[in-house]
């Protein structure tokens, strides 16, 4: 049977702001990506996405990014990989304290923003993400750009992967993500989104910008909670999904 | 047989900055208190701290702080136990995750600074402390001021605890320190410092300001790294209490 | 002719964050406290709010705080009187540049949050920033608590000072706010609210929570942005402020 | 008759963290680039090396940097011409008032580490730093890498440039720096760095790395303050400027 994860990112509060529409989207997907407070997120927002996720059971991971909280973790650093090692390592122990002590389980890691666009094409930061969160626990599940450099750094170190593809995004012939400020690079038509979504998960493949048939794999589908209407499509799509006979569930 | 644990707080250094004559002391000292990111330390100086003391065998806590790097968390700050709680829990489980990946074991927990000073006072910060601990891990160590709140909150919990007391510090008539800055608070000379903790540790008692006795429990020893002497020191202290027949080793 | 102005903090927004009703507001108020940063804002919202305030014509005064953006400047911390001195001076300075490129003037200085809360009740405190302000140019007008020690500092530095009451809380016997966790604390209703208003802004007297008529002064009326009905309380306010033959304008 | 700057970047203490030896630079230097808090440097730290600057007779000038504390704002950011312009606005302007307090005036403006590169090498970025600085004193000089886009974009915004050379580091055919990792790109030797930098004030002329003669103009020099014998070198340098008749003042 097809099976599929959707993902969201959450906690991405910060003391007196607020950020996506959390618990609306907790019904619909099977695992969250919670910001432990370098790029958003701070102890208490971490504790409370804790345990609506537990509450909701929905798979918990870490979302760890760059320290720039002005930029919301979505500007490139230059980093080196041992930063990148070190960065992921503390966020990583930080939310997992949070999990334990609410009888929860960290279950994957997926890298936020730039240092996930970082890690998708540098092999050197993706092998020390890789390595940092394997270290810290071998069962973790890596959760990379399907077909990306992270995702083979994550094979490559020992740890589970889970390939990534998103809802909303065109790609380009060589099965990378059209840069968001192209034309074209965003699929605003919500039904447009869900056909997309329905022939990457059953047939494996996604027309490109071209219009070639490009192979790809998606274990886990990226749905963004920000939007006004974020929560209507997750319930569309999680509902068009298994009237496909796709089987949504986490990892 | 008389047993003391030295601890020294490390890991303070701060990207290009350093504070500190880490290496110096590890010979001398049992157990460490490594900050967190929060008053000082980041995730790099985190990791070469925790493989220090794993190569030095030195037993590694946690000393998470306030959230105030300029003023190094020594001013108090008005948190709420809610958000002691939280943000006590997100420094534990940061550097939890490095002395995992490194191969060593997180021992104990030591706050730091004023919110060290506050938690010895206030019960509800304390207990908020404690609890974060123990929800994380019931066998960590809570170190805290001899006598104070922390110390009973760590024991309520069900944590082991561990009485600390401060080579170069007097104490009042009622068993807490002298504070900073009144006069002779600070035991400058070397001789009078040593003399005054072989007191304390061996007879478990200490001489107040006014000249009276006062039971103490001195289950471990603050040394301070920072100085220009502090090395020195620490190996005459050790060094003393030893021809004491006191054995020095971590909890 | 009786006068008041109305004061509105601005400018909490801060990277991806959005805080505040800024632009509906403006029509109403005549003049704006803009956050420097510490505890919410950043350059660019701080640009964008310095052209908004100039477009409107209305009054632009800088809004220092504290250094805790997770905690929105609102948590006590144990500061000096000289870091109270160097941090306003830092966001004075960083706002006054904005309102120099965009070709408007900083008119005047308004404390947030708890620096406003430690500088109504401590003289040194208050001292200290009146002094950094009063050095910066001593044109600028101090805004602070009717009848608070800050008020007194800045007479006492030699500048102007407007005294400022609010809209939606109640009094003491000694002249002092409600505490905002006690009962009673906060007017609810927006007629109440009006009528406290002007009678305040009128009669410079406000009736206590037992009863008591106590004098007053009302140079400066603040209104809160964030709340749902904020603009909507700003215009009725406004409208029933020039009612009473009050001149609403900025000081 | 030929005259040269002799700069050094101070102020790059933060709390309490102390880096370089300030004081003892100040009798050979004749301008300073302080940090203003984003990659270094404290409110407290800005006030004292204001004064000292004042004392010392020296030329104060801004040294804004990234939002990179934990890097020393020496990581490259992907950010936004806009974001430059604010970031340098914020940062001139808080510096500039405590030069007000003080009873001094801002000179100049030099952007810090990978800020400073990335100008010297992005044209757009060179001129939001430009435009930012001259629409606040359009009198301040913007201090930049000899040959570099800063220095264009400074002149060609009206702005008085000075170029800016390097003591220890050689130059490429084209006129830049050889990069920092590569082999002889830092010039240890002092002798040699003396005869370097007379013969790129006199002559106004550099030997590359491959021996060719290249223009150069040399308004000002870069002294590094952090070294263990920076304050000899910086003594050696200016005896030996004047040795050969240069006048060695601020610009």
């Amino acid at each position: 049977m097809v099976r599929v994860d959707l993902n969201c990112d959450m906690g991405e509060s910060f003391g007196a702001y607020r950020i996506g529409n959390d618990s609306e989207l907790l019904g619909s997907i099977t695992s969250v990506n919670i910001a432990c407070g370098f790029h958003a997120g701070d102890p208490s927002v971490m504790r409370a996405t804790v345990r609506q996720a537990i509450a909701g059971g929905i798979a918990i991971g870490a979302h760890p990014g760059l320290p720039d909280l002005v930029g919301f973790g979505r500007r490139r650093m230059e980093i080196s990989p041992a930063e990148a090692y070190d960065m992921v390592t503390y966020q990583v122990g930080a939310l997992m304290a949070f999990t334990i002590q609410e009888g929860g389980q960290l279950k994957h890691v997926k890298p936020h923003g730039a240092l996930y666009n970082m890690a998708a094409a540098s092999r050197p930061l993706a092998d020390a993400i890789a390595s940092a969160i394997h270290r810290i626990d071998s069962s973790l599940i890596l959760y990379g750009l399907a077909g990306s450099e992270l995702v083979a750094a994550g094979a490559a170190a020992g740890l589970r992967t889970a390939s990534e593809v998103f809802a909303d995004r065109t790609y380009q012939d060589d099965g990378t993500l059209t840069p968001r400020n192209w034309p074209e690079a965003i699929i605003t038509d919500a039904e447009a989104s869900v056909s997309h979504v329905i022939r990457m998960v059953k047939d494996k493949e996604v027309i490109s910008q071209t219009g070639k048939v490009i192979p790809i794999s998606a274990d886990t589908i990226c749905i963004h909670g920000d939007g006004a209407h974020s929560s209507l499509f997750a319930r569309t799509l999680r509902s068009r999904l298994e009237a496909e006979g796709i089987s949504v569930q986490s990892i």
